[in-house]
């Protein structure tokens, strides 16, 4: 399994991921989940997957060969760069995402699940940034306006801290410490969720790759931040208010 | 869906269980889901209950039935009274419940869920407090003692508190408090766990019915305790440390 979530703030977008991939309790690995297409003072675009393994990479893999020049004699082909708006880009990836799958599914009789999701988010110039969560279908959808962040893979642990404390007038960095935190108690509840951990910072309008960190389970940051998030939810625990028949202060 | 745990304590057991029951957005209603069945000095039996609220409340009253007395000329019914160790009774529980299921297997092509799960706990005179959950199928098993506790239902959102406070060494009010935070928390992210909030505090050997509160969601307590945790989480949020390029204290 995988979490990967990102937040959309008036000042900008924050994108976070865990890096362990499963295929069977045998089989662990570590892969990057968090993807960035970058042409500067253009466009900055971020793709983070959840899903099959196989079925995500070769989703990037072709838009890469999509952004290739195209062989002699030959137009160009779609790719990331083609359109003036980020929903059009979802469009692309999910119509490609839902053709890699269908490159493998007549061995879907195997009962192996081809399916991936992915957040894509970014910013195109002359637009405003943007999330859109782009289903196995293909199809995609933008962020709540109250609630601006959108989850995948296993997103249930880590929502309860993001619905209290996400605001979308919130600070680039307030957003990744709240992603860190979310990350931080999936990763503490359920086993298919491991560091490292891929953070990005994008400040709206820069159009560039933004602030990136790549934050191993004993990087001191986030070693420190793990401990003074769990030492204030046990202090705030200890002083929940008594029940009536205990009689304490 | 529904949302119930129980809790194991070297001081006794603590349940507690949402009361929202679904049949689709539209048939939204309350039950309650936390069934005791208690003979003051021989045992106390609690029975929570998720799943198909038509398979539930069948069981539980078939449970009844079988504790009537028996047609004259017939020997007794095997039920709750039966048993001297409370795995026999998971055992008798989940019996029942796959008969349950069955009965109504043959309308199973409507597409219909008959499935439940239950959380068995209690105690029987001679024996120590114990807690099984019961899946669908009517196998059970116990809880893991380094984190003793068990969830049915809506069990994620409401997980990582639990993982990060319940010591089999709290007592059951601090045991009920982290149940009310995880709940609380589970009804905050998801609509179709809703209160009153059913909650029971079972000190162990008293093989009665123990302490139980009804709480609705402006109960006082209930109230104090929800914002006392919210603050308290604002408050940690606020204090989680600054990354090196923010030059803060």
């Amino acid at each position: 399994m995988t979490y990967c979530l990102a937040i959309a703030l008036q000042q900008g977008l924050v994108f976070a991921s865990d890096t362990r991939t499963n295929a069977g309790i045998d089989h662990v690995s570590n892969y990057p989940k968090c993807h960035s297409f970058v042409w500067p003072g253009d466009r900055m675009l971020v793709l983070l997957s959840a899903g099959n393994l196989a079925t995500t990479q070769a989703l990037v893999k072709q838009l890469e060969l999509d952004l290739e020049p195209p062989p002699e004699g030959q137009g160009n082909q779609v790719n990331l760069r083609s359109f003036a708006h980020l929903n059009q880009v979802a469009e692309y990836i999910g119509g490609t995402s839902t053709a890699v799958q269908q490159r493998h599914a007549g061995m879907a009789q195997s009962g192996v699940n081809f399916e991936a999701s992915f957040i894509l988010g970014g910013q195109i110039a002359g637009e405003p940034p943007g999330l859109y969560l782009i289903y196995p279908q293909g199809n995609y959808i933008g962020y709540p306006p109250e609630q601006p962040f959108l989850q995948i893979g296993e997103t249930k642990y880590g929502k309860p801290i993001l619905d209290r404390v996400v605001q979308p007038d919130m600070s680039l960095e307030d957003a990744a410490r709240a992603a860190l935190v979310s990350l931080d108690s999936t990763m503490r509840s359920n086993l298919s969720v491991g560091a490292p951990i891929d953070l990005m910072l994008y400040p709206a309008d820069s159009l560039a790759e933004g602030r990136r960190l790549h934050l191993a389970d004993d990087a001191d940051y986030y070693r420190d931040l793990r401990e003074r998030w769990a030492g204030g939810l046990l202090e705030t625990f200890r002083g929940l208010p008594q029940f009536d028949w205990e009689g304490g202060p």
